[in-house]
């Protein structure tokens, strides 16, 4: 059989709900559904849900399933496990072996940000691409490593965690407990955040003033800087600062060729874009200055979580 | 043919002399020479001495050759060129073509850490490791990146250049122009600058206080460290301690099992390698912690660099 007519499962496991889909070798998502994951839920309970949910997408749809990819938070590739995922409340969990030997198909975990920089590859912006880094911008800063045409795991299945660099000496408090890592600048939160600094700093007026702390999102501050906002522009302007700058510390690892960017701040586009692309080449060594392209992803506004999780299950697909 | 009764000449194009050596394929050099590299010499007549004093070593010992492996500054892998080297005076010259022309055997070029870390992962501490970063701590800092056990050579084949990560934000001024590179402090140049900030920052009595800036050399601070030199020891601590910081940056990117240590510095074994263990295992992820070990290369104290050309004709050869 061609890999032109398999088909694959993505799955994400997401902390609110939990997205599958299957989906043709050529990127089209056929058909999805999706259950509430459940606050904290059991294992046992959680994965027999899964189980049943994906076997009825399959009876539904008739088709011969390859592979079951499934992305989760702190998926262990090489294990195929799940380990301490935050929110979920699990220990490690073996799923890939639980889900493969209750459906009989193949079945591969990987975190997130790794599943969609996958996806990217096999159905987005950099299907041309052997070497790139996808970020991902959404509550934290979540990365996926591509260096000679696959991603890169480690040495014991946690590599690409950028959003854990240090981004700022003794700065900001992450949620990992460190100080100044770079997802506390760069990431919808992170952004959050710049815009009170600079409420802190100065006296310029700005509708961010007007909004609780508890309600200020990434999305209001983009609308606010498009009406002109002088500190949400700012606010804009300082994370792609901070994002750049701290981008030329991996592009001195693994020179990739593009840095794609996805998710919620993404959708920001020039506006985070161009002072990222800026601050990058600035701060690069002048061999690499403007061949590291920033760039958005091709799958902005699709289902990238079930996407990548199902080209997780094609890209190792060997039969 | 096994692999076993291959042979593989290595060469090691260096600012003074250019080395070569002959290799089976179990890492030991059956023969080697030197000449001098010249200064500013003319490619065209440089090449020519190069292969005619190649083809007096294979002559001389009548093996078959299987390839031959070059490491030099700039050394490009994908185009077998050499770009603009420091010190020699080139523009972009096609080494790997015209040596492998001219003696008829297929020939590669890499830079001369990259050459290092297949030296280490061939024939050194790195035999077993799929994962892993060597480090050369020499006038600069050189640096190889292994991934899936392929080197990554990145985009555009210069990737691994973690001496140029930056360490300290408008730190000291760096032979590339920008401020604060890790191999500002981390080398042993770099150990010598942070010996003489150490002075001007107290007026604890030392033995760096009676020699000239212009002939202090990281032995001697070794040397005065072993004695009890107070400022000599905090240089070591001073070292370490930025250098394990900020290869927890690049530990996010690529996750290695180990961090291998060559070259003059790494000389001082556990009065660098301790502190920089203790500063890694600090500044990384709790993930990552304890997982990643400093160690010093398996090969210290042989020619690392035409072991490396070696491994590097070897690493590649199909036949």
């Amino acid at each position: 059989m061609s890999q032109k007519e398999k088909f694959f499962i993505g799955v994400d496991i997401g902390g609110t709900n939990t997205v599958m889909g299957l989906v043709d070798a050529g990127g089209k998502i056929l058909d999805e559904k999706s259950f509430a994951t459940g606050t904290r839920p059991a294992p046992d309970v959680y994965l027999d849900k899964l189980n049943a949910e994906i076997a009825g997408l399959i009876e539904k749809n008739g088709k011969k399933i390859s592979g079951i990819g499934i992305g989760a938070p702190n998926g262990n590739f090489y294990k195929g496990t799940v380990e301490q995922p935050p929110n979920l409340g699990w220990g490690t969990v073996p799923v890939a072996a639980i889900v493969s030997k209750a459906l009989n198909i193949p079945a591969l975990v990987t975190n997130d940000a790794n599943a969609a920089a996958l996806g990217e590859m096999t159905y987005g912006a950099a299907q041309e691409m052997k070497n790139f880094i996808l970020i991902t911008l959404g509550t934290g800063l979540g990365s996926g490593v591509v260096v000679n045409g696959e991603l890169v795991y480690g040495a014991y299945g946690f590599a690409g965690e950028l959003g854990h660099m240090t981004a700022v000496e003794n700065g900001r408090l992450c949620g990992c407990g460190r100080y100044g890592c770079l997802e506390t600048y760069a990431s919808a939160g992170g952004i959050c955040r710049t815009a009170l600094e600079l409420l802190s700093m100065e006296n310029r007026s700005s509708l961010i003033r007007d909004i609780t702390p508890n309600n200020l999102t990434s999305e209001m501050i983009f609308t606010f800087a498009e009406k002109g906002d002088p500190i949400a522009i700012d606010a804009f302007n300082e994370t792609g600062k901070i994002l750049g700058k701290k981008l030329a510390d991996a592009i001195a690892v693994t020179e990739p060729r593009a840095i794609i960017l996805f998710g919620g701040l993404a959708n920001a586009g020039e506006r985070i874009i161009t002072p990222t692309q800026k601050a990058l080449d600035e701060a690069v060594l002048p061999i690499f200055r403007g061949k590291v392209k920033v760039m958005l992803s091709g799958l902005q506004g699709r289902n990238i979580a079930v996407l990548g999780a199902a080209a997780l299950a094609g890209h190792y697909d060997k039969n």
